[in-house]
């Protein structure tokens, strides 16, 4: 089939859509996608179909390599051959699996919460949990972080509940806010455990402390951390014995647990609410049977093992000692996110470019909308199939690159 | 992990969540989600865990049984062994994969465009899609079908732009409001092929000649059309030859294909655009690449293959056949789409049940939201995998059930 010309009118819609995507182009924060093969057993590296070689993965949220793990591809295999390709249906009508089933359960019984309710991404995990309690529970007002993910500000957005910013993780402000509003009034504050782009930890037990003062519930968005912290994995929350406090733990699939999708571990009564008026669960169709299947072994494994866990830990010591040792400045942090800030969008493509191009590195570089203009970074989260000589690697090659563009070195945090 | 007692204000909030379920128990439209297992080779059979029972499958929009089609099995198992269980972060960073950008060639291909794009499920496609044009063109306003997917309807909502309704597939309407708007006012025309619920079709032709002259982009969701209809499956406005009249045409991969996913098909410019703005495509993972590997087999086989096309066409004219001779009231559409009208939640659920306890034939009572209040009724999707004796079986209990109940018979249709 040939493409024939448009009609007039989608011209003139095309000279507007450019127009806004030249923009993109002036200010070097247009995004060029990476086309790449990951080679199950080979990650993290993967041959990249752009530079047409090799390369060693830096920006995965496939944190611990569950993505090629034989019991997540050995339950895939098995559950394509048995449920076939799809799920057939939304889950009311025909799309609930045996296995969707199953994996709900899995993940309530990680958070110890009574339910789990699945998506299929996390981003509609977040968007129509708070899009739907916020905007059924007549005058909810949402305390939302700052720094809050897209998806909980769209979600937040769209119920067009009230709104309340608090400061980034600033308990001050928080109090400020929540004391500002009458007693009565029905309260959701909105958080994440480990945030992306910073890799800095929210006060959980102090935020969960002024909710209890205030009667508002928590939300927590642990996509960041699930399968990574704490002792089977369940996140930071469970790390420090408190998910019992929180209203609402969310997580993602695409992430720690390697496959696709998000959820939610809640009560009963609030999964069921979310399940029963929530647009964006209701009409999706549900994830294949076989990603629930992947899914629920990657998250029985790592409930039982901790050596992902471990390899992560000791991959971001090395990369963070080495990066000291040259130098090349990076945001300190409790968590495997290793943020190098360049600041400048055109600068951080073409370290990035250069990265890839000449030393067969592949990070992406983190502009904007991802992050505020002026604070563009190369983002690595190194992880337990990252070797001493990947680490070493690359920040060789960060460190040729800071000398040829005259960048300023720092010496080594203090920690 | 035990589940521990929730915070005071949990118990609370539990309290108002439970008593909206309440509502939702006491006018029949709570929802039971059935637990199936998926036998794939044995589709539109299935294992119903509730009835404990083999029952055959009437309410899949697995529509063409591509789910279970040995050419996606065979792309998915061989995705699986080389890039592993997931993509590995979003299409921006690591997520992109060579299966991706080969599966969004051929969706352009298929329709004839430019280009185009793909998202998490059919529901992001719809939402983004139409919340990132309509929210960026300064003044857009949105046509939008009286009957439009709930998925349309939010994005539009999310969008903020102003909406403007028209009366379902009512020409008339839909041109009285073009006329009241001025000239230069940017404006989208938001409709679906084939109806879901109704199964009716849209006057494409007429809507896009009402485009031209009022200069209005045409948005056409195909997704119950697309693997179905046209010579190549790219949905009724291939079929009517079409395709090069409309600005986006958007399609799922969870239906006909099979598998799970969504897309637009477009303009290089207007892909480009949601690309860089839209929030729930640039902030999800990306699909896992087996899943586009899986249904770019599927996509690829259809576009040659008219033989479940018409398998499902000898199926659904079967079906409406014998309800016909036995006066069981459905409503005519030009459409796969078979609603046999019940008109009462607490009836269409008793029906159902008895349907599934009694003689195995599983098919979900469709009630409020998916209907409005007082529409309730069977969707029957009959496909080429439904025998002639399925459709007996199924039209024998049926017929039985009207008399147990005492519904009304109604005489043939003159078609």
């Amino acid at each position: 089939m040939t493409t024939e010309p448009a009609t007039t009118q989608d011209q003139t819609y095309d000279g507007l859509f450019q127009k806004a995507l030249d923009g993109l182009h002036a200010d070097g924060s247009y995004r060029y996608f990476a086309e790449l093969e990951r080679r199950s057993g080979h990650f993290p590296k993967a041959w990249h179909h752009g530079a047409n070689r090799e390369v060693t993965v830096w920006c995965s949220n496939d944190y611990l390599g569950m993505g090629q793990h034989p019991d997540v591809l050995g339950a895939m295999h098995k559950a394509l051959d048995e449920t076939g390709a799809g799920a057939g249906g939304t889950r009311n009508i025909s799309g609930t699996n045996h296995y969707h089933v199953e994996l709900e359960r899995e993940l309530a019984a990680l958070h110890g919460k009574e339910s789990a309710l699945l998506f299929n991404s996390g981003y509609l995990s977040n968007w129509v949990t708070l899009g739907t309690i916020a905007a059924r529970l007549p005058g909810c007002v949402v305390l939302s972080d700052a720094l809050n993910h897209a998806s909980m500000i769209e979600g937040i957005r769209h119920s067009r509940a009230d709104k309340r910013i608090f400061k980034h993780n600033d308990l001050e402000d928080l109090e400020r806010h929540l004391k500002a509003l009458p007693a009565g009034t029905p309260k959701i504050i909105a958080f994440e455990s480990v945030y992306s782009m910073e890799g800095d930890i929210a006060p959980i037990e102090a935020i969960c402390d002024l909710a209890d003062h205030y009667g508002a519930m928590t939300y927590l968005d642990e996509v960041h951390a699930v399968g990574m912290y704490g002792a089977q994995g369940g996140g930071v929350a469970q790390e420090k014995g408190l998910e019992h406090r929180l209203t609402v733990i969310e997580g993602t699939l695409g992430k720690g647990f390697g496959v696709v999708g998000g959820y939610i571990a809640a009560s009963r009564a609030l999964c069921d609410f979310v399940r029963s008026f929530g647009s964006g669960f209701i009409f999706s169709t549900a994830l294949p049977p076989l990603v629930a299947a992947g899914v629920l072994a990657s998250v029985k494994h790592l409930r039982g093992s901790s050596a992902e866990r471990e390899g992560q830990r000791r991959a971001v010591a090395q990369l963070r000692s080495k990066l000291d040792e040259a130098g090349i400045p990076h945001i300190t942090n409790p968590s495997h996110i290793v943020p190098v800030m360049v600041g400048d969008a055109k600068l951080c493509r073409q370290l990035s470019d250069e990265l890839l191009n000449r030393h067969g590195h592949y990070l992406q570089p983190i502009n904007y909308p991802t992050v505020p203009r002026g604070t563009e970074r190369l983002r690595l989260t190194p992880g337990p199939l990252h070797s001493e000589k990947d680490i070493e690697g690359l920040v060789d090659a960060l460190s040729t690159l800071w000398d040829e563009h005259g960048l300023p070195r720092q010496p080594a945090h203090p920690t």
